[in-house]
């Protein structure tokens, strides 16, 4: 098999594998604060990515949420996190998934977040377009504007945007938060909301959901730099969007 | 058929009838504001669902956010959102439901929560336990602490606490936002959230799911009242919560 598809069949088995978990106890630690976890369940299930993909492919390098490996550089790199949006996993059972993305030498290949609950697989390869259970998704409107914008994420944290809360809810149609900012960029791609906000996302919560999300036209923000990723393990500002109407009209609010 | 039982039918061939619609196109007409919608799929929901009851059992009254049937009185008081969530079922095309409940001289009978596009069923009769899908839930945690919840709503709403997002972010797990009251308050009975806060909730909104929460021992505050609630077509502040340790802590925040 290629690599594409050795990820595919791997993120699938990877999906079985933490429902099956599920069914036992999930053991938590605390990480930096109170809501910043981990279970037994993200580091089990990302040991098995990165088995399985070492198996067939040796000498990859990674950067994971749950530093199975050293980050060492940026040939043949696999991103993975083996559970994006922990919190919800814990807590509520459902709304988190697994993003493995593939880049070379710093340019994507290809991205699979899958939404394990709602049996949902967003894939993308570079060039090919992007797709949701199969289905091609639509190229997104490149015109809509920032006032008939549904934005989600952390929207209003304390010290992220100056402007207020009050100002931004006026210059949009409404705000969500899911909490899970690979599932919510990819909700992004499909058209569920038009843009996803959050003040320090670190690369693999988001390393395959921009490759779905630029795939269908949309941009993005990772720190300063535009439809570019940091390839570090630290937090940064992030907005993705469906156009660069509704990204300049956020980085307003800046 | 009892009035249960075609409550019950009614709202399952609901749900057929907006997928269906949803094939079509949707007309939206705005209300208040830009971000206050009614689509032609509300009113046609809500005409059938009291066509339905009203054929079964005439003279009953009815108090619904489309306003089909004027609100008369609390005699046999049907409480009906035929779309709660209509700015997700406009733009996100999920996390909308159906809401009807069935109240005789201010005290709960029953209610029916139907996540059309999840396929999840909640339901309650008073005194007989809250069900999703036909499988009972179980009750709430009476013990658990605010510092151990998950809260939903528009929690950094404008004016709406005194409290500032820094200090609720302080005293609470996570806030998430999905933007149907009925949804979350169900979420909140089947223990994925701890409690929902939102400033200005409407009956209909409400309606069934307090009964769905109530009889998995959670507790709601709907203007002053506790476990009340308020008969009319206003917006009142309402809070519902996994226990009162949790409710108490949220009103310090008022």
């Amino acid at each position: 098999m290629n690599k594409y598809n050795v990820a595919r069949q791997s993120v699938l088995e990877a999906g079985s594998l933490i429902k099956n978990m599920m069914q036992e106890d999930i053991q938590v630690d605390i990480k930096s604060s109170a809501s910043d976890f981990v279970t037994n369940v993200d580091k089990q299930v990302e040991k098995f990515l990165v088995d399985t993909i070492n198996n067939s492919f040796p000498n990859q390098n990674y950067l994971t949420e749950e530093n199975t490996r050293d980050f060492i550089g940026l040939e043949n790199l696999w991103i993975i996190d083996p559970i994006d949006g922990t919190t919800n996993f814990v807590y509520k059972k459902r709304d988190f998934c697994i993003s493995l993305a593939y880049y070379e030498k710093g340019m994507p290949v290809f991205g699979l977040v899958y939404d394990v609950m709602n049996n949902e697989l967003f894939e993308a390869k570079t060039g090919n377009g992007a797709f949701l259970n199969g289905e091609k998704l639509a190229l997104l409107d490149q015109k809509r504007p920032l006032s008939e914008s549904v934005i989600s994420g952390d929207v209003y944290r304390p010290n992220f945007f100056k402007a207020t809360p009050s100002e931004i809810k006026r210059q949009i149609i409404a705000h969500r938060f899911l909490g899970s900012g690979a599932l919510e960029i990819c909700h992004v791609a499909a058209n569920m909301s038009q843009a996803y906000v959050f003040n320090s996302l670190k690369v693999w919560d988001c390393a395959a959901a921009v490759i779905i999300l630029t795939e269908v036209g949309g941009t993005f923000l990772m720190g300063t730099q535009v439809n570019q990723l940091v390839f570090d393990q630290q937090g940064h500002l992030f907005i993705g969007a469906a156009n660069s109407l509704i990204m300049k009209g956020i980085e307003t609010w800046l």
